[in-house]
Protein backbone atom coordinates (compact mmCIF):
# COMPACT_ATOMS: atom_id res chain seq x y z
CA UNK A 1 0.00 0.00 0.00
CA UNK A 2 1.49 3.30 -0.62
CA UNK A 3 1.46 6.13 2.01
CA UNK A 4 -1.18 7.98 0.88
CA UNK A 5 -3.51 5.15 0.74
CA UNK A 6 -2.41 4.12 4.04
CA UNK A 7 -2.80 7.12 5.49
CA UNK A 8 -6.05 7.35 4.02
CA UNK A 9 -6.82 4.30 5.71
CA UNK A 10 -6.47 5.30 9.59
CA UNK A 11 -7.83 8.65 9.20
CA UNK A 12 -11.02 6.54 8.04
CA UNK A 13 -10.55 3.94 11.09
CA UNK A 14 -10.04 7.13 13.32
CA UNK A 15 -13.24 9.22 11.92
CA UNK A 16 -15.27 5.67 12.69
CA UNK A 17 -13.87 5.66 16.19
CA UNK A 18 -14.43 9.12 16.71
CA UNK A 19 -17.80 8.96 15.38
CA UNK A 20 -18.73 6.05 17.71
CA UNK A 21 -18.08 8.16 20.52
CA UNK A 22 -22.34 9.78 19.73
CA UNK A 23 -23.04 5.96 20.78
CA UNK A 24 -23.07 7.60 24.39
CA UNK A 25 -25.83 9.50 23.75
CA UNK A 26 -28.06 7.29 22.67
CA UNK A 27 -30.63 6.49 24.99
CA UNK A 28 -32.29 3.26 25.67
CA UNK A 29 -35.83 2.88 28.27
CA UNK A 30 -34.46 0.67 30.28
CA UNK A 31 -32.56 2.45 33.30
CA UNK A 32 -29.36 1.22 35.12
CA UNK A 33 -30.51 -0.83 38.35
CA UNK A 34 -30.26 1.73 40.59
CA UNK A 35 -33.25 3.25 38.64
CA UNK A 36 -31.01 6.66 38.48
CA UNK A 37 -31.38 6.82 34.85
CA UNK A 38 -32.03 5.58 31.25
CA UNK A 39 -29.20 3.29 30.19
CA UNK A 40 -27.29 4.43 27.24
CA UNK A 41 -26.26 2.14 24.19
CA UNK A 42 -22.86 2.23 24.72
CA UNK A 43 -22.86 0.58 28.27
CA UNK A 44 -25.62 -1.77 27.31
CA UNK A 45 -23.18 -2.97 24.67
CA UNK A 46 -20.19 -3.26 26.61
CA UNK A 47 -23.00 -4.91 29.65
CA UNK A 48 -23.43 -7.25 27.08
CA UNK A 49 -20.46 -8.51 25.84
CA UNK A 50 -19.90 -9.20 29.84
CA UNK A 51 -22.75 -11.48 30.11
CA UNK A 52 -21.91 -12.98 27.06
CA UNK A 53 -18.58 -14.03 27.74
CA UNK A 54 -20.37 -15.43 31.38
CA UNK A 55 -23.32 -16.89 30.18
CA UNK A 56 -21.59 -18.75 26.51
CA UNK A 57 -21.42 -21.91 28.57
CA UNK A 58 -25.12 -22.23 28.68
CA UNK A 59 -25.78 -22.22 24.71
CA UNK A 60 -26.59 -25.82 23.70
CA UNK A 61 -25.19 -25.38 20.51
CA UNK A 62 -21.51 -24.31 19.70
CA UNK A 63 -21.15 -20.43 19.74
CA UNK A 64 -18.07 -18.80 18.67
CA UNK A 65 -17.65 -16.62 21.27
CA UNK A 66 -15.10 -13.87 19.48
CA UNK A 67 -17.72 -13.30 16.62
CA UNK A 68 -20.40 -13.13 19.44
CA UNK A 69 -17.90 -10.28 21.28
CA UNK A 70 -17.61 -8.43 17.82
CA UNK A 71 -21.38 -8.99 16.70
CA UNK A 72 -22.14 -7.29 20.05
CA UNK A 73 -19.97 -4.52 20.37
CA UNK A 74 -21.04 -3.25 17.00
CA UNK A 75 -24.92 -4.05 17.19
CA UNK A 76 -26.26 -0.96 18.25
CA UNK A 77 -24.10 1.41 16.15
CA UNK A 78 -26.58 2.11 13.35
CA UNK A 79 -28.24 3.85 16.41
CA UNK A 80 -25.99 6.50 16.07
CA UNK A 81 -28.39 7.88 13.32
CA UNK A 82 -31.40 5.77 14.01
CA UNK A 83 -31.38 6.55 17.40
CA UNK A 84 -32.70 3.58 20.13
CA UNK A 85 -36.14 1.73 18.79
CA UNK A 86 -38.55 0.62 22.00
CA UNK A 87 -39.53 -2.96 21.32
CA UNK A 88 -43.30 -2.07 22.51
CA UNK A 89 -43.60 1.33 20.16
CA UNK A 90 -45.18 0.05 16.91
CA UNK A 91 -45.02 3.38 15.32
CA UNK A 92 -41.32 3.70 15.89
CA UNK A 93 -41.08 -0.48 15.03
CA UNK A 94 -42.46 0.50 11.64
CA UNK A 95 -40.08 2.96 10.50
CA UNK A 96 -37.13 1.16 12.06
CA UNK A 97 -35.94 -1.33 9.42
CA UNK A 98 -35.27 1.86 6.81
CA UNK A 99 -33.91 4.12 9.72
CA UNK A 100 -31.10 1.70 10.64
CA UNK A 101 -30.46 0.67 6.88
CA UNK A 102 -29.60 4.10 6.35
CA UNK A 103 -27.68 4.47 9.51
CA UNK A 104 -25.46 1.66 8.07
CA UNK A 105 -24.82 2.81 5.34
CA UNK A 106 -23.26 5.75 6.48
CA UNK A 107 -21.47 4.60 9.67
CA UNK A 108 -20.26 1.76 8.37
CA UNK A 109 -19.63 3.43 5.35
CA UNK A 110 -17.12 5.46 7.26
CA UNK A 111 -14.69 2.53 7.34
CA UNK A 112 -12.35 1.18 4.40
CA UNK A 113 -14.72 -0.55 2.42
CA UNK A 114 -13.46 -4.51 3.59
CA UNK A 115 -13.52 -3.68 7.45
CA UNK A 116 -17.08 -1.64 7.08
CA UNK A 117 -18.52 -4.82 5.05
CA UNK A 118 -17.21 -6.97 7.33
CA UNK A 119 -18.83 -4.92 10.58
CA UNK A 120 -21.73 -4.26 8.90
CA UNK A 121 -21.81 -7.98 8.14
CA UNK A 122 -21.96 -8.94 12.14
CA UNK A 123 -24.91 -6.55 12.61
CA UNK A 124 -26.92 -7.99 9.64
CA UNK A 125 -26.49 -11.55 11.34
CA UNK A 126 -27.39 -9.83 14.48
CA UNK A 127 -30.47 -8.57 12.96
CA UNK A 128 -31.75 -11.75 11.47
CA UNK A 129 -31.62 -13.49 14.18
CA UNK A 130 -30.66 -16.85 12.14
CA UNK A 131 -27.19 -18.42 13.05
CA UNK A 132 -26.27 -19.60 15.94
CA UNK A 133 -23.74 -16.73 16.78
CA UNK A 134 -26.63 -13.99 16.34
CA UNK A 135 -29.44 -16.10 18.33
CA UNK A 136 -26.90 -16.67 21.31
CA UNK A 137 -26.14 -12.81 20.96
CA UNK A 138 -30.14 -11.96 20.74
CA UNK A 139 -30.86 -13.81 24.03
CA UNK A 140 -28.18 -11.98 25.38
CA UNK A 141 -29.36 -8.46 24.34
CA UNK A 142 -32.62 -9.99 26.41
CA UNK A 143 -30.58 -11.06 29.75
CA UNK A 144 -29.26 -7.48 30.32
CA UNK A 145 -32.17 -6.02 30.45
CA UNK A 146 -34.37 -8.42 32.26
CA UNK A 147 -31.25 -8.13 34.67
CA UNK A 148 -32.06 -4.34 35.37
CA UNK A 149 -35.95 -4.74 35.06
CA UNK A 150 -35.85 -7.25 37.67
CA UNK A 151 -33.68 -4.79 40.21
CA UNK A 152 -36.05 -1.88 39.73
CA UNK A 153 -39.71 -3.34 40.65
CA UNK A 154 -40.16 -4.16 36.90
CA UNK A 155 -38.70 -1.17 35.38
CA UNK A 156 -39.68 -0.49 31.89
CA UNK A 157 -42.70 -3.47 32.02
CA UNK A 158 -44.41 -1.40 34.79
CA UNK A 159 -43.57 2.01 33.42
CA UNK A 160 -44.67 0.88 29.97
CA UNK A 161 -48.08 -0.90 32.00
CA UNK A 162 -46.86 -4.13 29.50
CA UNK A 163 -48.51 -7.71 30.15
CA UNK A 164 -47.26 -10.82 30.76
CA UNK A 165 -47.46 -12.22 27.65
CA UNK A 166 -46.03 -9.68 25.98
CA UNK A 167 -42.82 -9.76 28.38
CA UNK A 168 -42.58 -13.10 27.78
CA UNK A 169 -42.70 -12.85 24.18
CA UNK A 170 -40.02 -10.14 24.16
CA UNK A 171 -38.06 -12.65 26.77
CA UNK A 172 -38.42 -15.68 24.38
CA UNK A 173 -34.94 -15.66 22.76
CA UNK A 174 -33.37 -16.65 26.33
CA UNK A 175 -36.02 -19.87 25.82
CA UNK A 176 -34.36 -20.93 23.33
CA UNK A 177 -31.16 -20.15 23.05
CA UNK A 178 -30.16 -20.01 26.66
CA UNK A 179 -33.06 -22.84 28.55
CA UNK A 180 -30.85 -23.39 31.30
CA UNK A 181 -31.75 -19.67 32.32
CA UNK A 182 -35.31 -19.91 31.28
CA UNK A 183 -36.39 -21.46 34.85
CA UNK A 184 -35.07 -18.15 36.61
CA UNK A 185 -36.25 -15.77 34.10
CA UNK A 186 -39.99 -17.06 33.31
CA UNK A 187 -39.98 -17.50 37.53
CA UNK A 188 -38.98 -13.89 38.10
CA UNK A 189 -41.64 -13.14 35.63
CA UNK A 190 -43.92 -14.92 37.27
CA UNK A 191 -43.72 -13.52 40.64
CA UNK A 192 -43.81 -9.76 39.04
CA UNK A 193 -46.80 -10.20 37.45
CA UNK A 194 -48.55 -12.13 40.61
CA UNK A 195 -47.22 -9.15 42.81
CA UNK A 196 -49.36 -6.48 40.67
CA UNK B 1 -22.69 -31.10 38.60
CA UNK B 2 -25.66 -32.18 40.99
CA UNK B 3 -28.44 -29.75 40.93
CA UNK B 4 -27.87 -27.83 43.25
CA UNK B 5 -24.23 -26.71 42.30
CA UNK B 6 -25.66 -25.97 38.57
CA UNK B 7 -28.07 -23.74 40.65
CA UNK B 8 -25.19 -22.02 42.55
CA UNK B 9 -22.92 -21.47 39.69
CA UNK B 10 -25.84 -19.50 37.75
CA UNK B 11 -26.97 -17.60 40.62
CA UNK B 12 -23.28 -16.55 41.23
CA UNK B 13 -22.93 -15.78 37.77
CA UNK B 14 -26.50 -13.62 37.83
CA UNK B 15 -25.17 -12.05 41.07
CA UNK B 16 -22.09 -11.05 39.33
CA UNK B 17 -23.68 -9.67 36.09
CA UNK B 18 -26.43 -7.49 38.55
CA UNK B 19 -23.08 -6.30 40.46
CA UNK B 20 -21.67 -4.68 36.80
CA UNK B 21 -24.44 -2.68 35.93
CA UNK B 22 -22.42 -0.49 38.81
CA UNK B 23 -19.61 0.28 36.46
CA UNK B 24 -22.05 2.77 34.46
CA UNK B 25 -21.76 4.74 37.69
CA UNK B 26 -18.35 4.99 38.01
CA UNK B 27 -17.06 8.60 36.21
CA UNK B 28 -13.76 9.32 34.98
CA UNK B 29 -12.08 12.63 33.87
CA UNK B 30 -12.85 12.56 30.05
CA UNK B 31 -15.74 14.02 28.78
CA UNK B 32 -17.37 12.97 26.03
CA UNK B 33 -16.37 14.19 22.32
CA UNK B 34 -19.47 17.04 22.58
CA UNK B 35 -18.14 17.45 26.20
CA UNK B 36 -21.94 17.37 27.37
CA UNK B 37 -20.27 15.40 30.54
CA UNK B 38 -17.56 12.97 31.99
CA UNK B 39 -17.66 9.64 30.33
CA UNK B 40 -18.21 6.61 32.33
CA UNK B 41 -16.26 3.51 32.55
CA UNK B 42 -18.61 1.03 31.44
CA UNK B 43 -19.35 3.09 28.23
CA UNK B 44 -15.49 3.47 27.88
CA UNK B 45 -14.78 0.02 28.06
CA UNK B 46 -16.93 -0.69 25.10
CA UNK B 47 -15.39 2.09 23.30
CA UNK B 48 -11.79 0.48 23.74
CA UNK B 49 -13.15 -2.72 22.88
CA UNK B 50 -14.53 -0.94 19.21
CA UNK B 51 -10.90 0.53 19.05
CA UNK B 52 -9.24 -2.84 19.67
CA UNK B 53 -11.33 -4.34 16.92
CA UNK B 54 -10.68 -1.53 14.27
CA UNK B 55 -6.61 -1.18 15.36
CA UNK B 56 -5.28 -4.22 15.81
CA UNK B 57 -3.97 -4.86 12.43
CA UNK B 58 -1.27 -1.78 13.67
CA UNK B 59 0.38 -4.28 15.97
CA UNK B 60 3.61 -5.09 15.17
CA UNK B 61 3.60 -8.07 17.10
CA UNK B 62 0.93 -10.64 16.71
CA UNK B 63 -1.78 -10.02 19.34
CA UNK B 64 -4.83 -12.37 19.82
CA UNK B 65 -7.62 -9.94 19.31
CA UNK B 66 -9.84 -12.40 21.50
CA UNK B 67 -8.21 -12.30 24.70
CA UNK B 68 -8.06 -8.31 23.99
CA UNK B 69 -11.08 -7.69 24.21
CA UNK B 70 -12.35 -10.06 27.28
CA UNK B 71 -9.18 -8.23 28.65
CA UNK B 72 -10.62 -4.49 27.67
CA UNK B 73 -14.17 -5.66 28.79
CA UNK B 74 -13.12 -6.43 32.40
CA UNK B 75 -9.96 -4.02 32.69
CA UNK B 76 -11.65 -1.36 34.61
CA UNK B 77 -14.19 -4.03 36.67
CA UNK B 78 -12.55 -3.23 40.36
CA UNK B 79 -13.02 0.48 39.61
CA UNK B 80 -16.96 -0.33 40.70
CA UNK B 81 -15.40 -0.71 44.41
CA UNK B 82 -12.12 1.28 43.91
CA UNK B 83 -13.20 4.54 41.58
CA UNK B 84 -11.11 5.53 38.57
CA UNK B 85 -7.88 6.89 39.52
CA UNK B 86 -7.16 10.22 37.44
CA UNK B 87 -3.34 9.54 35.73
CA UNK B 88 -2.28 12.80 37.06
CA UNK B 89 -3.72 12.04 40.81
CA UNK B 90 -0.57 11.72 42.58
CA UNK B 91 -2.43 11.30 46.12
CA UNK B 92 -4.98 8.79 44.45
CA UNK B 93 -2.24 6.87 42.83
CA UNK B 94 -0.45 6.23 45.85
CA UNK B 95 -3.52 3.78 47.20
CA UNK B 96 -4.76 2.96 43.85
CA UNK B 97 -3.24 -0.56 43.97
CA UNK B 98 -3.99 -1.59 47.38
CA UNK B 99 -7.69 -0.46 46.40
CA UNK B 100 -7.63 -2.31 43.14
CA UNK B 101 -6.71 -5.53 44.76
CA UNK B 102 -9.47 -5.49 47.53
CA UNK B 103 -12.08 -4.62 44.62
CA UNK B 104 -10.42 -7.43 42.62
CA UNK B 105 -11.26 -9.84 45.16
CA UNK B 106 -14.49 -8.63 45.89
CA UNK B 107 -16.27 -8.18 42.42
CA UNK B 108 -14.51 -11.44 40.48
CA UNK B 109 -14.79 -13.44 43.71
CA UNK B 110 -18.66 -13.15 43.03
CA UNK B 111 -17.98 -15.81 40.27
CA UNK B 112 -17.23 -19.40 40.52
CA UNK B 113 -14.13 -19.84 41.77
CA UNK B 114 -12.26 -21.17 38.53
CA UNK B 115 -14.15 -18.15 36.05
CA UNK B 116 -13.13 -15.27 38.46
CA UNK B 117 -9.61 -16.83 38.35
CA UNK B 118 -9.68 -16.37 34.54
CA UNK B 119 -10.92 -12.91 34.35
CA UNK B 120 -9.13 -11.83 37.18
CA UNK B 121 -6.10 -13.14 35.38
CA UNK B 122 -7.02 -10.63 32.22
CA UNK B 123 -7.20 -7.70 34.38
CA UNK B 124 -4.05 -8.65 36.31
CA UNK B 125 -2.31 -8.94 32.93
CA UNK B 126 -3.95 -6.09 32.09
CA UNK B 127 -2.60 -4.03 34.73
CA UNK B 128 1.06 -5.75 34.25
CA UNK B 129 1.20 -4.40 31.22
CA UNK B 130 4.27 -7.13 30.22
CA UNK B 131 2.90 -9.63 27.15
CA UNK B 132 1.96 -8.52 23.72
CA UNK B 133 -1.72 -8.27 24.23
CA UNK B 134 -2.10 -6.66 27.60
CA UNK B 135 1.22 -3.94 25.41
CA UNK B 136 -1.94 -3.60 22.53
CA UNK B 137 -4.51 -3.48 25.43
CA UNK B 138 -2.88 -0.66 26.97
CA UNK B 139 -2.15 1.66 24.16
CA UNK B 140 -5.89 0.98 23.31
CA UNK B 141 -6.88 2.36 26.38
CA UNK B 142 -5.15 5.84 25.65
CA UNK B 143 -6.69 6.07 22.33
CA UNK B 144 -9.77 6.31 23.28
CA UNK B 145 -9.01 9.19 25.78
CA UNK B 146 -6.77 10.75 23.10
CA UNK B 147 -9.92 10.52 20.53
CA UNK B 148 -12.05 12.48 23.19
CA UNK B 149 -9.30 14.98 24.45
CA UNK B 150 -8.43 15.96 20.77
CA UNK B 151 -12.01 16.86 19.79
CA UNK B 152 -12.87 18.58 22.63
CA UNK B 153 -9.72 21.18 22.62
CA UNK B 154 -7.51 19.28 24.59
CA UNK B 155 -10.18 18.48 27.30
CA UNK B 156 -8.33 16.89 30.72
CA UNK B 157 -4.56 18.35 29.08
CA UNK B 158 -6.63 21.68 29.34
CA UNK B 159 -8.63 21.49 32.45
CA UNK B 160 -5.49 20.07 34.45
CA UNK B 161 -3.05 22.11 33.25
CA UNK B 162 -1.06 19.26 32.03
CA UNK B 163 2.22 20.11 30.01
CA UNK B 164 3.03 18.52 26.62
CA UNK B 165 6.07 15.79 28.43
CA UNK B 166 3.33 15.13 30.83
CA UNK B 167 0.27 14.02 27.77
CA UNK B 168 3.29 12.10 25.68
CA UNK B 169 4.62 10.26 28.20
CA UNK B 170 1.27 9.42 28.98
CA UNK B 171 0.60 8.34 25.13
CA UNK B 172 3.94 6.52 25.22
CA UNK B 173 2.40 3.06 24.73
CA UNK B 174 0.72 4.04 21.50
CA UNK B 175 4.31 4.94 20.79
CA UNK B 176 5.71 1.70 21.21
CA UNK B 177 2.58 -0.82 20.80
CA UNK B 178 1.05 0.96 18.03
CA UNK B 179 3.98 3.08 16.39
CA UNK B 180 1.76 3.87 12.95
CA UNK B 181 -0.48 5.80 15.07
CA UNK B 182 2.27 8.05 16.76
CA UNK B 183 3.15 10.55 13.97
CA UNK B 184 -0.58 10.96 14.04
CA UNK B 185 -1.15 11.02 17.75
CA UNK B 186 2.27 13.45 18.51
CA UNK B 187 1.77 15.77 15.91
CA UNK B 188 -1.90 16.58 17.41
CA UNK B 189 -0.34 17.13 20.99
CA UNK B 190 2.70 19.62 19.28
CA UNK B 191 -0.31 21.27 17.35
CA UNK B 192 -2.50 21.12 20.62
CA UNK B 193 0.89 22.93 22.84
CA UNK B 194 1.79 25.23 20.24
CA UNK B 195 -1.68 27.27 19.77
CA UNK B 196 -2.30 27.59 23.33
Amino acid sequence: MSNDLRRKRLEQQIAFLTEADKLKNVLRRTTLTDASRRENSAEHSWHLALIAMVLSEYSPVPVELPRVLRMLIVHDMIEIDAGDTFAFDKIGNATKKDREQRGAERIFGLLPGEMGNELRGLWEEFEANATPDARFANAVDRVGPFLQNSATDGGTWSTYKLSRDEVLARMDPIRTALPDLWPFVSKTIDEFFRAR
